[in-house]
């Protein structure tokens, strides 16, 4: 057996290479996001592309393998947006006996303290990151992603950003001695002396609520920054996304297992259609942890109703991009056109309000105005996905039925200057895959682009003037939430504008994003995603506020002899 | 005018050394709490005892001048514990004029930076620290505290929790750099560059609201950390305990002013009786932080109802102690009956039930019945409280009429085996003193000693053993809360398993308190107060998790040329 201590030693380059990373927020990963990385021959070893293939195949059409020990009957899997059934079950979780056992779990993993559990930790993230191309697969056949984007923001960036998070609550567990001597004066008298020993202490049952479309990503920080200190987590996918999560939860019940500790500290909690237990558990008293992702209205729900749980959300939001002027305006076009297509637009991270003055901008030196500009970027977006097979890698398939009504209704809200179309996928023949569309709609309209719209629908707001866009970008986002934000302008002062109005209401900026960095796209390690300072989410996923509260430290004192005694 | 860029120099290795404190966490303090160090010739210079006494008598019959912008009226002031009235009355804030002068004041305050603020809030905290007789007047005739301790643990040991929440957040906000070059390799082609900035952003304006027994220790932390990451902080003191508080935001609006920017920042909220002032300001959508110190049925109102706001509490708790056996029972006695006498028992920290086996304890290797153990304690207590002079000091008065009623029921909750007494105050002959009660119940009577009984009320609670007691002391603090447990033991094990307890049930512990350290006092900067785990409080009162949401990262990025521009 692998003991825990020995998996820290093993890990140990990595997290201290992380810890100077959280810190200096520069360029660092820790897992390979090229997908020819992998394999046998593959720097970053582990399973190709192949292997995980064969491994996501030999999952489907059967009960998935997780000997839970409260389990009350079998949950059916899901179906893939690519148009097929994994045919994949899942057990159903007992809650009494899964919250109980969780409870046992805890006292052993707890005490073995924050060296131990980071290595276990960091285990288990090196195990999922070998399967990243089997968890790629999941991913995209749960959540509709192209294959690429599965894999890198389901596998690599998803581990990067679970890594982030736990380097976050290593660094905070162990920020003060676990055991102090003090030595107080007392003028002439002999000091008083105590000793002190601080030890960390879990909530206890964290809850982690997936969503549909990033199963992995969205859920790897709170799931992993729980787990490492020292709580039980219990994992309740979304019914449509449950594979890539019942492989991370079996990985990580392996390594405990392994190294001496209850594979019960972490546990799978798919549901029945219309079960409904992301509500039964969230009041649960065990439950002092809720990690959710997902819409706005359940986020709140929690907030105002699972009281006895510390509750992180992220939700629905409006993502604004002012565009002033630029001196790049291929390279304008061409980032907003990938960003509005990539995974058809089903991001909480996608722009979805282009604001734009009503007179027009200022693109290379010339005036264009907002007819040529929506044409413009309309034929950005064609181009981009001209090419099917192109296409349909960047887009994916639409997530469920709702997104796909969304979009059938989309037409009704504005002036269309970008029309939505069906792409036939070369292997899937019966995946739903749409291009994303373009309305032009007037700053008035509020009812319309002032509530997320999720999926590929964008609109174009023409405001009076560039002023007044920089002030719907400050109260949309105050009112109604955002991830990202942007501009465009050649206007330093436009900028500084923006910068101070998303200071204002909280909202991550990028500033004339027109090479190969998208505004939808954050890096772990350095950016920050979401700021929780605006009603999109309440925080952070990876930050000290994200993590600190996740823990407590109960200190044991007592008296040490007044006088030091002699050495030997 | 002195900037605060000065002022952060000027503090500088405060801050280091207090940096250096809450890692190591051994003995340190920034501020002496010897009463005499103070005064022209004083090593801690300042005002002196008799200084501090005449600018306290010069505030009594007068508005307390406080020149806030927003003010509709006059809030009559309060009556000394010691039996008069101060005669001080306050501004009574217009709300809406006093929330919007706050978020106007933000802005400057936010942009000049985590060093800057760090320096004005040490400067203020410095002033402060010199004002603390003064101040040590006004919680005395507020709170009902003998002179030295309001001296000490509404100065030095307020201001040193204040600058130990302060330090917890400079290191919070200063833990990731404030800009970063990031550089993506791409393989053969030239790397991605992106210029990224980091600011810290505060959550709005922060709600204080403070309490009778500790208008200013209990207050700082909260106050002080909020302050520090950018918030505007409105305090709202208890109706019977404004003076100090008022003190502290007159200095801080001083420094504040001298240094350039709004006064507004920090502003009283005084009340006029049955105003409800709090419940008003805690649902405001301006108010983003709220800290709280009091009744478990307001703390939780709070946290049902601001929603909008992150909220700190401090409420009711049953602090246990564990009596197994000792071998200094003359030093344990002692150490009791200091515990249970400290300001009349009217401490959140005060043991409130001390769990006894029903066939007794084994003392100096005897048998002691439970009775002879209860006449000890109360003969311990008789004697600490033997001379009145002494016993006033100690004592102090009763806080207010709730508590001399609780008191006075008291009899008729079990059986009494020490009587309370009233003692006349030489120098106040209106004060309220009483000595601390000792009622005999066994553990059966749940609904006698498993709530708080706030005041100078101890139960001594009889149990089948000490297994029974160490169980007891975990159950009642889950359910129940505490901000302090003991135990007594000379079997190592017997203290193991209370340790153990302690930790299951999220309490700080104290080991065999026979000398000169008290369960009911805890040194900043060493001992943390309270865990947040148990019900009696949601948060420990300065580490990390309690400062690190009061602010918010808000990121800003654009490209850099893909070279490195060459040099000039």
């Amino acid at each position: 057996m692998t003991t825990a201590g020995e998996l820290f030693s093993h890990h140990e380059d990595t997290l201290r290479r992380a810890l100077a990373a959280i810190r200096e927020r520069t360029y660092w990963s820790a897992y390979d996001e090229s997908l020819k990385a992998y394999g046998q021959d593959g720097p970053a070893g582990g399973r190709s592309a192949a292997e995980g293939k064969t491994a996501f195949d030999a999952c489907l059409g059967k009960p998935f393998p997780l000997d839970q020990s409260a389990t009350d009957g079998e949950v059916p899997g899901e179906r893939s947006p690519y148009g097929f059934d994994l045919g994949v079950t899942y057990p159903h979780a007992d809650v009494d006996g899964l919250l109980d056992a969780a409870q046992q779990a805890i006292p052993l993993w707890r005490d073995t303290g924050p060296d131990a559990r980071t290595g276990v930790v960091l285990e288990i993230l090196s195990r999922i990151n070998a399967r990243s191309h089997e968890v790629a697969q999941a991913v995209m056949h749960t959540s509709g992603q192209g294959y690429a984007m599965a894999f890198q923001a389901g596998g690599p960036h998803a581990q990067d950003r679970a890594l982030e998070a736990v380097t976050y609550a290593y660094s905070e567990m162990t920020r003060q001695a676990s055991e102090a001597e003090w030595e107080k004066p007392q003028g002439r008298r002999p000091p008083q002396r105590m000793l002190k020993r601080f030890t960390v202490v879990p909530r206890g049952v964290a809850l982690v609520i997936g969503c549909n479309t990033f199963p992995t990503w969205n859920s790897y920080p709170g799931l992993f920054a729980s787990l490492v200190t020292g709580n039980a987590v219990v994992v309740k996918p979304h019914p449509g996304a449950v594979l890539p999560l019942a492989i991370t939860v079996a990985v990580a019940r392996d390594v405990l297992r392994e190294t001496g500790f209850s594979a019960e500290l972490i546990t799978l909690a798919a549901e029945n259609p219309g079960e409904g237990l992301a509500k039964q558990l969230a009041v649960r008293p065990e439950v002092r942890l809720i990690d959710y992702t997902g819409s706005t209205a359940f986020g709140n729900w929690l907030s105002h109703n699972a009281h006895q749980a510390v509750v992180f959300t992220e939700m629905a939001g409006v993502n604004p991009v002012v565009v002033d002027s630029t001196d790049d305006y291929q390279g304008m076009l061409a980032n907003l056109a990938f960003s509005l297509s990539l995974y058809s637009g089903q991001m909480c991270t996608t722009p979805q309000n282009l604001l734009v003055p009503r007179e027009g901008i200022t693109a290379d030196g010339r005036h264009r105005s907002v007819d040529e500009l929506a044409a413009d970027l309309a034929a950005a977006v064609d181009g981009l996905l001209g090419d099917d097979a192109r296409a349909v890698a960047l887009l994916g398939a639409v997530v469920n039925e709702t997104v796909l009504k969304r979009l059938e209704n989309a037409p009704a809200l504005g002036r269309t200057v970008l029309e939505s179309r069906s792409i036939a996928h070369p292997e899937f023949p019966d995946a739903v895959v749409r291009t994303p569309t373009i309305l032009l709609v007037d700053e008035q309209d509020h009812e319309t682009y002032l509530q997320e719209c999720f999926g590929p629908v964008s609109f174009m707001v023409t405001t009076d003037n560039t002023g007044d866009s920089i002030k719907l970008l400050r109260t949309s986002v105050q009112q109604h939430g955002a991830i990202t934000a942007a501009v465009y302008s050649t206007d330093e002062s436009v900028i500084r504008a923006t910068e101070d109005a998303a200071i204002e209401a909280g909202v991550a900026l990028s500033c004339n994003l027109t090479d190969a960095v998208y505004v939808n796209q954050s890096a772990a390690f350095s950016d920050f995603h979401a700021t929780g300072a605006n009603p999109a989410a309440n925080s952070a996923l990876t930050d000290a506020a994200y993590v600190a509260s996740r823990f407590r430290i109960v200190q044991s004192r007592r008296h040490l002899p007044t006088a030091a005694p002699a050495s030997d």
